[in-house]
């Protein structure tokens, strides 16, 4: 298998800690240039039509796209640590708290990021700093929310680490790195203690 | 079961119309009045922080929100007809196909008509009209790409009826009615012909 990747980006980064978390090995890292836009080409548009990172490539030839599909593939092939959910009532309650991640979390980071910084412009056509500026804001109303389950319980999803952890970290690394994003500093003590929790796992220097 | 929805919205129709394929009699509909923002007001929100429909109460009294959170409960409860894959590889490809339809056509169309249409202002504040109308280019784009997708197979996933028909529909049908948009206008006939289809079956009536 080869993961199509990106070093930098929060989404290939999700699946490169999810595969870490299950211990595989046999994924064949292939980086892609962000800058030169080596994703928006033909060559990669045959593989993934959306032009979007990552992608899965199988030994099969078929390739999948979409980080949280690539991890419900990798989680058939590696049950164990299970991190999606046992049946089906768990797979969804966990779904759920994953899409929150994404939707609410990593989906603010990202449109404040690509909308507002200029060095994401190739990225981003047209972009709209004023929307980016507004999803920013959404995103930290989404993390005082996050701040106070994390008083509650010490996972994202309840009581154990599962995949919606990991969501929620590569969005709040990402933050920090490009919007200078640091919890603590705004207040939200309990979402600090988890991101430095989560930074403590071999998996998150993926 | 209370499922919580609003009989214009695309999210709670896709669950009203997943749970209809499967034949589920057994969940009371409980319709919000959006207009009056019922959703997003405190007896709401105890139900689901993010205040957005639709969100299934349980019989115990555990909330699921999320659509397609929702949907992976309800394949649990009733397995047949499967839509969401039989094992961890279909589910992944179902699932990458699903959330295609959900972040490139759905939330095009979402975004677009929440944020261009005044009578949405209630909902989305604050709007950014061209963002809006630069997403409903790309939901078009999107359409597109189905467009080809369906000259070659049936069915959005592939060879057989999924959840990501019922996404793609959903999606269709909400653009066509805020949007006016006519795939079959545009020079989409394969995306056209696929709308009228979902629209024979009688859980597009839901």
């Amino acid at each position: 298998m080869k993961l199509y990747a990106t070093p930098r980006a929060p989404n290939p980064r999700r699946v490169l800690m999810f595969a870490a978390e299950k211990g595989l090995r046999n994924i064949e890292l292939v980086n892609m240039e962000l800058n030169s836009l080596q994703h928006k080409q033909e060559a990669f548009r045959a593989k993934n039509p959306m032009a979007l990172l990552p992608a899965l490539e199988l030994d099969d030839g078929r390739v999948l796209s979409e980080s949280r599909a690539i991890c419900t593939y990798l989680e058939g092939l590696a049950p164990e640590p299970n991190l999606m959910g046992r049946d089906a009532e768990e797979r969804a309650f966990i779904e759920m708290a994953d899409r929150r991640m994404e939707w609410h979390l990593m989906g603010g980071v990202i449109n404040c990021v690509r909308h507002t910084h200029p060095g994401l412009a190739p990225l981003e056509q047209p972009q709209f700093p004023d929307f980016g500026r507004s999803q920013g804001e959404k995103m930290r109303e989404a993390a005082r929310w996050l701040d106070g389950e994390l008083a509650r319980q010490p996972y994202v999803a309840g009581d154990r680490f599962t995949i919606a952890d990991i969501t929620a970290f590569c969005a709040l690394e990402f933050a920090r790195g490009l919007l200078k994003f640091q919890p603590g500093a705004e207040g939200m003590p309990h979402l600090q203690a988890f991101r430095d929790r989560m930074a403590e796992r071999p998996s998150s220097r993926m």
